[in-house]
């Protein structure tokens, strides 16, 4: 029994989200402005303070356990040669996550986070999308709740990644299919393909923006048509941690693209998220900004693995840390400007 | 005795520097291509930690000793109304880092780093500097003095930071004086001065450079004159720790202000240092681009205090745990494209 029926229930279930606590936000706040420093000198720091407080409901919130999710899934589409690495390196890596030598299993223990891979299914590979859909309907709803039920319920923060052969090139459809806009607009290098890689990838995914047509103005099919396992998984932990109320910290380029649908279906569905870095890849600032997310970091990297949410944790615990420890104007008898 | 006799032997202490070790960034960069990811795909992560093996002189560099020093001075200029919070927050805030109240407490403990405070003659401000020096030549070699003194031989990473009301309008003046331009084009609004407060910054500085003229053509001039102790001492732990080769970050726009000299007494005389952050002080991205500083994060923050600095040190401590712990393709059995 899966946790989404059928499309419609999914469909449902991203309909009615919970907001954050707008009375700890307004605490956080008012308490931001009483602590020694000129007002608003902490930058995004008082904003992301402010965020986390509004989506744990506490003033003084805490990053006590911080987890971070790594779906992994494997795609027909890398036949069409759109990835510089074959397609077995999607398993090889999964292997690497196991026994920790992969850069996330370094930047999750830096951040104090936990680090759990879940793979998709990886010996067997969606669909080529420029052919078919990538994804039968019960196999993409089992996606999708994989991806829900894999949010445990008392974390604090999430963090959101993926690894995945071909994924970049699924991610591009998926922006052009909401967003607008070919192919070329939205391609890159990704693990590094060269001219004639960039190529085949704007045709890819020209070829499927035509096969599948009108289907793709629904947010969900487009997921399911021209997605992956791993980009269905993170929709579903994405819609989870809003029902569960968890902030979120999205990765790169394939992870926010994974949960843009949900910015579609609701008009602050990704209220409870911030966009941990902007990547190189070369889609990716655009999506950023025509979804209104404003990233923490920005450090050139295009490594996926929820690499550069990992490291945007640091941030937050930064933010918090002032947050919570420093001396109101009163306390530390500073003369308030 | 003060470590600095003149401003010649301090000159002539400027201009042979150290450089780091070219073997060991080699070896650092050479890893790097082996390690488990599409090559540069951890972006600035691995140009820092090819930065931090180069001054450190070991291909795998560790950040067991990170120190934060955060100098604080008093400034006569604040008489012509340049700061929308009174002189006398400079000791007090002296006293709110004492008792673990401010903002780069929390977050030097946050980044697992060591922090001192170092006030220079607090309850003696220098001279207003638009209407003379604002250091007698023996008070600022002191000053600088002081600054070199307290860096620590064995450590692996400073972070230099400030505290004091008005400095800014300083920072302003030197920046003017090394680069250009008018007090116009520098000052910004510090702690938050009205349009009033920031005419008359502007103001203060054209009239600082009316008064000394081509005497700041000399960095160490410009210095000594528009600048103030703990500007001087910012200068002086620059200077020392590319003397004992340690890796350092420079914080906002006061600090790279203070650190700018040594750029025009050696043509690499920063290669050792890093931007931890760009600040919001409207002065320092124009700073930072005309020294050809890139900034590891941009967070809005405008608060000093080395505290962009040592929010930076997380993003370091990421970049070397990558490059420590990673598996190689060859290690993990993964293959290379």
């Amino acid at each position: 029994m899966t946790r989404f029926a059928s499309l419609d229930s999914l469909r449902s279930a991203c309909q009615v989200l919970p907001d954050g606590d707008a009375n700890a936000a307004a605490a956080a706040s008012a308490r931001q402005n009483t602590l020694t420093k000129p007002q608003g000198s902490l930058g995004r720091l008082e904003d992301v303070a402010i965020w986390l407080a509004h989506w744990r409901g506490r003033t003084v919130p805490a990053l006590d356990k911080v987890e971070i999710l790594v779906f992994a899934g494997s795609h027909g589409v890398t036949a069409r040669g759109v990835s510089a690495f074959p397609a077995e390196v999607t398993a090889q890596m999964v292997g690497n996550f196991a026994t920790g030598g992969a850069a996330i299993n370094q930047l999750a223990k830096q951040a104090g986070a936990t680090l759990t891979v879940i793979p998709l299914d990886i010996d067997r590979p969606t669909a080529d999308f420029a052919a078919a859909p990538a994804m039968a309907e019960a196999d993409f709803l089992v996606a999708v709740g994989t991806g829900y039920d894999a949010v445990a319920t008392d974390c604090d923060l999430l963090c959101l990644g993926e690894m995945g052969i071909g994924n970049t090139t699924a991610a591009s459809a998926i922006a052009a299919a909401l967003f607008g806009g070919s192919g070329r607009d939205w391609v890159g290098r990704g693990t590094g393909v060269d001219d004639a890689g960039l190529a085949r990838k704007a045709e890819t995914v020209a070829t499927a923006l035509a096969l599948h047509g009108t289907a793709l103005a629904d947010p969900l099919e487009a997921l399911r048509r021209v997605g992956g396992r791993e980009l269905a998984a993170i929709f579903g932990a994405t819609l989870a941690a809003r029902h569960l109320r968890i902030p979120l910290v999205l990765d790169g380029f394939v992870c926010t693209a994974a949960a843009a649908p949900l910015a579609r279906l609701h008009a602050s569905g990704l209220a409870h998220t911030i966009a941990g870095h902007t990547s190189a890849e070369a889609g990716h600032a655009k999506l950023l900004a025509v979804m209104q997310l404003k990233p923490l970091l920005d450090l050139d990297m295009r490594l996926g693995e929820a690499s550069g949410a990992c490291l945007a944790v640091n941030i937050l615990r930064g933010a918090l840390a002032c947050h919570a420890g420093m001396a109101t104007f009163a306390e530390a008898g500073v003369s308030d400007g």
